[in-house]
């Protein structure tokens, strides 16, 4: 076996949400014949890991085991300096089961008046991993560093987006056109990267 | 980038065991210049994931990123069917600080007194990674499945070779020739995957 990824195989995505590999089948160039887990009644395992890649991978592992096929995962958050990491890993369980990111953004604001944090560094992180069944797994890693801007700004991406302010960069997440926003995010470092490694 | 190793390459082993390295250069045919995580002074991260394959990914992603040199990790134990994959990745842990194997496989053996198990399946697990610094990871795993005897056999081996039957097998881990435990355990079956995947 060889670590690459032939044009035309077939992919499954560790997502039940379809528009997410509309946008992944997109960056991979439409390449791979992508299905979900979705589409083929898999269930998400837990996401018992304490780290991006860890969870990327198990996600992955968990989608190549139960179908056969070479599966795509990803795991991504907001990570804070001053907070320690956190949200971190936590980063959607934050938005609690309505996905109310408005308040997780609230929350995090809250956290550092409770520090009284005067560093407001943060960094946004993408762990992809592409598992073969019963074979190796690969997992890169991306991220993206910048200082968080209260109130948020900003109706464009989502979760965190508008309170998250790249390096170098004048304007929030939530205000950047998408385009711009994927030459620069972690997402499209870790899709770099793997596309480096894989292709 | 590419996923592979090239003979000659200078690799960190994530152990502070030279005994650990040497005989994982054997494994790899003294293809590499191997070094210790030990030999550099580097700390050895808490295993915080739930996995012996996260385990191994974040000792050599720690030791990659503290080194700057490509690592290699690997984490490995038994797990038993009746206590729902117990020890799994708390296997050395169950020795304690002393390394106590004899007081583990007693546990073991207790435990499934205390659930009244029948059923004395057992698998042994070993996961390696290989890391680039600030670059990808690949994790192979490789189990050799086998059931558990008691009392304990053999003085060959360590940790819970003793109590440890493999399928197809009349003798224990504990009482069988290196050699012929080189052919099929856990180890030996990462290590194939990790040379047909990396070289």
């Amino acid at each position: 076996m060889t670590l690459k990824l032939e044009p035309g195989a077939k992919l499954v995505v560790a997502t039940h949400n379809p528009g997410k590999a509309r946008e992944i089948a997109a960056i991979l160039d439409n390449r791979f014949e992508l299905v979900t887990a979705g589409d083929l009644g898999l269930s998400e395992p837990d996401e018992t890991e304490s780290t991006f890649a860890g969870n990327a991978m198990l996600k992955a592992r968990a989608a190549a085991q139960a179908s056969g096929l070479i599966a795509l995962a990803d795991d991504s958050g907001l990570s804070v300096a001053a907070l320690d990491g956190a949200p971190g890993i936590y980063s959607a369980r934050w938005g609690g089961p309505e996905k109310d990111f408005v308040g997780a953004m609230t929350k995090v604001e809250q956290r550092l008046e409770e520090v009284g944090a005067e560093d407001f560094s943060a960094w946004f992180t993408c762990a992809l991993a592409v598992a073969w069944p019963n074979g190796p797994a690969v997992v890169v890693e991306g991220r993206v560093d910048g200082t968080l801007v209260f109130p948020g700004r900003g109706d464009r991406g989502h979760g965190y987006d508008p309170i998250f302010q790249a390096l170098g960069e004048e304007i929030s997440f939530g205000e950047m056109d998408p385009a711009r926003k994927d030459e620069i995010s972690h997402r499209a470092r870790a899709f770099a990267k793997l596309k480096a490694a894989l292709l």
